[in-house]
């Protein structure tokens, strides 16, 4: 019950969700993979994306995982099931907690989502909102320049706010009352997204539900750690990990500690 | 000496000397290989971007190409000495021709470099330059958000505008005549770049100066192609074709026929 949780993502996005995590159990060791050296995952094959995802299982399971959080929207939608059937260890994934959350909040049954090319291309988030209302309906569009923009560490000004004008306008003559950020990057352009929306539309911030439902599960199971003091994660990367502090910087807001270069896969 | 031309680049970018090289040498066979599985190489480390490029350079080898053209300026900064260390073929990459036509025309000896994270960290332009003439002064500026822009068919209108301001301001002060497009997918923002400058810096593609050397290396060696007529290249991409196709279609202007999918490295 001591043993780690893993969490793995195609680069630095998922930090996000590690952060939420982190701060709803602090006592759990989080063991981190960003997989730097093969970075987007967005724009790539659902077969690609699906041996990435099972080269880096493989390697968090090296750590006697109790649990698996893929915290990459793009690896959840093409790769999940095929996680579940393929290792015998709980497994959570980013899109059933947000889909739920937007299901919950929604009161005009009008929900937004955007993520990458394959999280859209996927229709995961669609099948999952209609799997537990199907008389929601889901309006969804691909942001390929938001990812870029966030690791450029552009959160704010006039490029970000043209760049979502540019994709978002889609969203203008549909009447969502909810927006589900399907891509783990996309927090960090949260308060810009709102700006948009003249903060009309409930944003839902996928990293927030997924370390809700992880909470709930470790419960479930009883297996939370029963540490008293808080640890620090250890974060590997694929690739050079330049980029990866600078962004980690950002999102959490503090200097990454222990971060090692691996080599994942064949 | 009708063996076919290889050419590779990290994903759709190297189409843009692959079009020059083809107007220059129509009857050359061409044998292109974007590793789209792995793009992009310009956020990645000097040793990820060699072992790629090896993989790369192997995968085109089994076709017993009489000449190699690495048209992709990251591969070529950090990895093209040891591909010639490596391969016994003529190789010509991206940098050397581009650094040559800069020096043959600035007046004032004041150069402009753009490319990648990975392009500009290498220096490799720069000491290209300093050792033709090391009176020029050399500025170097990566542009990290070009390449999303141009794959996302972005090439003009007020998002590339200022995404190109963002970058480019750097120069205003610096008095360059000429600046060098030290990416392949740049030429596709050519006409918006030079709109900038007003049109007072001369703009240096590398894909036009590379076919240049190509045709040149052909002749002195004595290995044109015999053929009369002209022929159509084999592409061969790392992963999906779909996005391959579409930016490839901006490029060359016409369908691109015969696109292979491959499995490339171990």
């Amino acid at each position: 019950m001591n043993n780690p949780i893993g969490i793995f993502d195609s680069g630095v996005g998922g930090l996000t969700v590690l952060k939420e995590i982190k701060k709803k159990l602090p006592a759990e060791k989080l063991i981190y993979l960003g997989d730097t050296a093969r970075v987007p995952y967005g724009n790539k094959s659902k077969d690609t994306i699906v041996r990435y995802s099972i080269e880096n299982t493989k390697f968090l399971m090296q750590f006697d995982i109790k649990l698996l959080v893929v915290a990459c929207n793009t690896s959840t939608a093409t790769s999940l099931r095929i996680l579940k059937e393929t290792f015998d260890i709980p497994i959570i994934g980013v899109i059933e907690p947000g889909a739920k959350k937007a299901v919950e909040i929604t009161r005009n049954y009008r929900v937004g989502i955007i993520g990458t090319e394959a999280t859209i291309r996927s229709s995961a988030y669609k099948e999952e909102i209609k799997s537990l209302n199907k008389k929601i309906s889901v309006f969804s569009k691909p942001c390929p320049l938001f990812v870029p923009l966030v690791e450029e560490g552009l959160l704010k000004g006039p490029i970000v706010d043209d760049v979502i004008a540019h994709y978002l306008k889609f969203f203008k003559n549909k009447d969502i009352d909810t927006l589900v950020l399907g891509c783990t990057h996309y927090p960090l352009l949260k308060s810009s997204i709102g700006k948009f929306f003249g903060n009309e539309v409930k944003i839902v911030d996928s990293a927030t539900e997924t370390s809700n439902m992880v909470l709930q599960l470790l419960k479930e199971k009883g297996i939370i750690s029963r540490r008293k003091k808080a640890l620090e994660p250890d974060y590997y990367v694929t690739d050079a990990a330049e980029r990866f502090l600078k962004v980690g910087r950002t999102i959490l807001g503090k200097d990454l500690e222990k971060v090692a270069v691996v080599h994942v896969g064949k």
